[in-house]
């Protein structure tokens, strides 16, 4: 099967190396815009060869989309005369505003996938070797493909490493906004707040790991999330009321000095290690 | 040097394990108070015998108390006794308010330390080997001890492999609050935002390492956090309203879709990055 990447960054670029590593590709062709992502992706040797997307459309039996969800979506209409065994998926972040714009003419075709991992960091040097491994792929709305995409997603899911799990995209979005969007809101306004209030010599001389773990996701590309925060800006701003509610919560339980009801309140947060 | 552990979790624990490793503690004793404790003290072979506080007294040069912030204050009378000579340590993550009920007799005995680090684990199981090296403590108020009690902290803590910091104990609950305090807060509110809104199944399916880091330190212990928080009431207050403008504004940007604005932001949360 010869594979082609659209975005060799941290998702794309780690999917080559899985591919690769799992001999599942015959050949992996990549795309990227900027020189210097395409110095860096033949620098790492992320992929066999560096083309057009013309070449990818005629060569490869998949193609995946591993570019921000906005680009994912305008990129589409040039895909409209791939072969009906051509497999195209996206690996955003976003699931059903992306579905709702795929053409008509290739919804077969296309394979919405949310491959649940990743770091802060972007580009084909944040490429790693096993991020894929043991984590859990989203697939969504698989009933609207043809059967021999759905096999061939599920396939190579499974041979990287993957846990695969099913949902409906409007399922997957709030969920996703829960388990992601939302934390990184969060972390970005505390760095935001950090910054604001603090010198570097302090953050520097108290940053313990607690700081360092929620502050981690702030340092994410603000092109990538400004769009996913677009796509799923309902859930969002609801999620956002809901978390909103808590702090209000805390800071009121503080203000009042109710120290018995905080600790029941810190309790109920606790349970969470019952689950993760 | 003989030194005397109060409270063997996480951090005595831990603390008990560094001084054995580098050979600083002739004998080190401990003091617990539930049975339980005592028994995983044992097994663990964390100290070399466990006593009753009037033996840690008449025998240690160095006590640390390594307990919750309150448990702290309230213990202090118990070594109105101490010789001259021996130095008692807290490790509490508050300092402005325990040394304001250090009793007058046992100032200049009483060496303020907080290390930053640590994990959302307690009890004596959570000890861990190397928790404190390579790590920060800052110690305030310095000016107010004996030289022989400065010189002793000073000595262990370099000895230990730590990087001493020294600060105002206002000014440290002012840092700790935003840089530790405040996250704690954020934290358990993120859990329990979840909690009440995802099923099991959903959160399992969809944790990936952003939202395990940002819930990480939401599986803290009620009873040592609510103390904290209690005794930096007003910073902790003061740093959620900042907080809470942030959120606002992320809100606000997102319901009026300011997508450029919102990059800004987010690029400013990522300078972090610079000192972090």
């Amino acid at each position: 099967m010869n594979v082609g990447i659209v975005g060799l960054g941290l998702m794309g670029g780690s999917l080559a190396l899985a591919l690769k590593k799992y001999f599942i590709a015959k050949k992996i062709y990549g795309y990227a815009r900027s020189e210097k992502s395409k110095q860096e992706i033949l620098e790492l040797n992320l992929v066999d060869e560096l083309v057009e997307l013309e070449t990818i459309i005629k060569k490869c039996d998949l193609i995946i989309l591993a570019i921000p969800v906005d680009n994912i979506i305008s990129i589409l209409p040039q895909f409209l005369e791939i072969s009906e065994n051509t497999t195209i998926m996206d690996l955003g972040s976003t699931k059903e505003f992306i579905i709702q714009n795929v053409p008509e003419k290739i919804r077969k075709n296309f394979i919405a996938a949310h491959p649940m991992t990743g770091t802060e960091k972007n580009g084909p040097k944040a490429s790693i070797d096993g991020l894929y491994e043991g984590k859990t792929v989203v697939l969504c709305n698989l009933e609207d493909n043809s059967q021999l995409h759905v096999d061939r997603a599920i396939r190579i899911f499974q041979e990287i490493g993957m846990r695969i799990v099913q949902m409906d995209a409007h399922n997957h979005d709030v969920h996703a906004c829960y388990m992601s969007h939302l934390p990184h809101a969060i972390s970005f306004s505390l760095a935001n707040t950090v910054m604001n209030h603090e010198d570097p010599k302090s953050i520097i001389a108290l940053a313990a790991g607690g700081f360092k773990d929620m502050s981690r996701v702030a340092k994410s590309s603000p092109i990538m999330w400004s769009d996913i925060f677009k796509q799923n800006r309902k859930n969002l701003l609801d999620s956002i009321d809901l978390f909103e509610n808590q702090m209000k919560r805390v800071r009121q339980m503080v203000e009042n000095e109710n120290y018995d009801e905080l600790k029941e309140w810190m309790e109920k947060a606790n349970t969470l290690h019952e689950i993760l």
